[in-house]
């Protein structure tokens, strides 16, 4: 047991479902106290927490792969904390925790809850805390899974990824570069695009702002699309859609452009090229590669250490920043990983 | 070398590519002598020819998995046909034969074209002309190796089939029921959806005329749909998208709802149900898998001559009437494979 600097636990919860765009109304700021950890249990200091597009999806109240976040409960997020207080021999004071801590400063955790919350040490020797969040974090993961699990790429083949500058596209870019493929990212204006190309070395990098995704594809996937990451939806999967190469894979990890859509999600007019093409289209949840996420980050850290990979994070200040930072991702402004630090430690 | 009946070729040739339904302005209707064999070759007399949605699609200037029938040309079909005359040992007079014959009487084949209409002697204690254009032929093949191959069917799953009373959906869902699966037909109107229950022994069938299919796949999949073999697209797509098993996989074999379209085609709105249900969705070209459809045929012969599979085809007589009979399928007015006689023997 020790001592804490706070006594007061500052949260954000969901007040309102959204419709579109979510604004600060749909947002409610509370406190509470600070509560000692149950025997063995443990209370966690949020340092920095993982702001993703999933979570536009978790506050709909709609069947999908985990439950919606109910009205009045602290908003769902992975985070990076620090043990402030324990009564459990596995953690110490001090050591830094990945888990599902929710957007408040602290959380206490009982045992009983330490698999829920998805509880881990992380070693900071393989990565600093944001590549926990990115790289080595759920974004990484999603990466190397859907890539390599059901993307299948060949050395020479031909990779597209959307959000290439964002947290899934950038391990997904630079995985299959290492694996051998031409990579073709797509992202969203010049400074991303120059950043995909000469830092993470991908081959090309289409700025979808400046219009004509179709002839873009056409110039720098000369022999088809083998393999479509897919982070987007909306145009751009029909863009790359009608350029599929023979056999191609579409991996569909999300569809950003449609999230806060008023309108129903425009579906992939071009679907019938999967006909053509003897292509396939294929979802997936990352949780579902839990029991060998130790091996993904095994290798990503060997990368990172190795200088072979490199990654970026993109850092907002402040729990009470949350309703802007958060919406950043869907107007685009994030430039790599968007991360909320809610201490700095 | 053997004299033949007839000396005039009567021919059917795309005149005008279609917007929307086929017109019988679209079509010219042309003679020409019927050409005896050179050296090595056979002349073939078209006895029936199969009639498939896949032909609207070969009518369209657009790339696809076959070049485009050019305008002027005599209308691709696949067909059984009648050796006539014959300079090659492998093949005698009076031989029955499926090819790539066209809508046309007759058709001569030098050898070195053998291979590029598929010619091949059927054998008729397999099954009927009319079975070798169904279950034996290019509709059962698609059927076969679409559900197998890319469906992937285990004892106990729910496969839905669209389309259940055409000749791709006759061969999928008696194939599901063989090897253990829930089948549920969709198909149009009454008198298709009794046939495919009462019949073929579906365990149930969807008149989709009647409306609400979301509701009836509701009910009669309780579990969800495991395997979708869809030949039809558009809205029941959607609806059997929104109704998918953990793990389902969706077999795209056509969309025969989109192919009169003169708007874009329909994409499935609901296709975020890949993601949330870690499903797929392939396409399937049945010419892919041609070196192994004498197994195919060999295992649904069996499947005819036990009894345990049963065929149905539509018979539209007369070369003159193909302009209408071919619009029977996409008006939905064919009940079983849609054959045209075009010749008794």
């Amino acid at each position: 047991m020790n001592a804490i600097a706070s006594t007061t636990n500052h949260q954000v919860r969901l007040a309102q479902r959204p419709v579109g765009l979510p604004t600060r109304e749909n947002w409610s700021f509370t406190t509470e106290p600070v509560a000692q950890p149950p025997e063995s249990g443990v209370l966690v200091k949020t340092l920095s927490l993982s702001l993703d597009p999933a979570m536009r999806g978790w506050m709909n109240d709609a069947k999908s792969y985990i439950a919606p976040v109910g009205i009045g409960e602290v908003m769902r997020a992975g985070g990076i904390g620090k043990v402030v207080a324990s009564r459990n021999p596995k953690f110490a004071v001090g050591d830094l925790v990945s888990a599902a801590l929710g957007v408040q400063e602290y959380m206490t955790i009982p045992e009983d809850q330490f698999k829920r919350v998805s509880l881990f040490k992380i070693d900071s020797r393989l990565g600093t805390p944001g590549q926990w969040l990115n790289v080595l974090g759920m974004p990484g993961m999603t990466g190397y899974f859907g890539l390599l699990d059901i993307g299948e790429p060949k050395a020479g083949e031909t990779v597209v990824v959307s959000g290439a500058a964002g947290a899934v596209g950038q391990t997904v870019g630079q995985l299959a570069k290492i694996k051998g493929c031409r990579v073709v990212g797509i992202a969203g204006g010049p400074a991303k695009c120059e950043w995909v190309v000469n830092e993470l070395g991908f081959d090309a990098c289409i700025d979808y702002k400046a219009g004509n995704v179709k002839a873009a594809l056409k110039e720098h996937c000369p022999k088809g699309v083998d393999i479509y990451f897919d982070n987007v939806g909306g145009d751009i999967l029909d863009d790359v859609l009608a350029r599929l190469a023979r056999g191609a894979r579409i991996i569909i990890c999300g569809a950003i452009s449609q999230y806060n859509n008023t309108t129903p999600v425009q579906g992939p007019k071009n679907y019938l090229s999967l006909l053509v093409n003897r292509a396939r289209m294929q979802g997936m949840v990352v949780f579902d590669y839990a029991d060998r996420f130790p091996v993904a980050v095994a290798e990503l850290a060997g990368y990172l250490r190795e200088g072979r990979m490199k990654s970026r994070e993109d850092v907002v200040q402040g729990l009470e920043t949350f309703p802007e930072a958060l919406n950043k991702l869907f107007k685009g402004e994030n430039f790599g990983k968007l991360v909320l630090q809610v201490a700095a430690d």
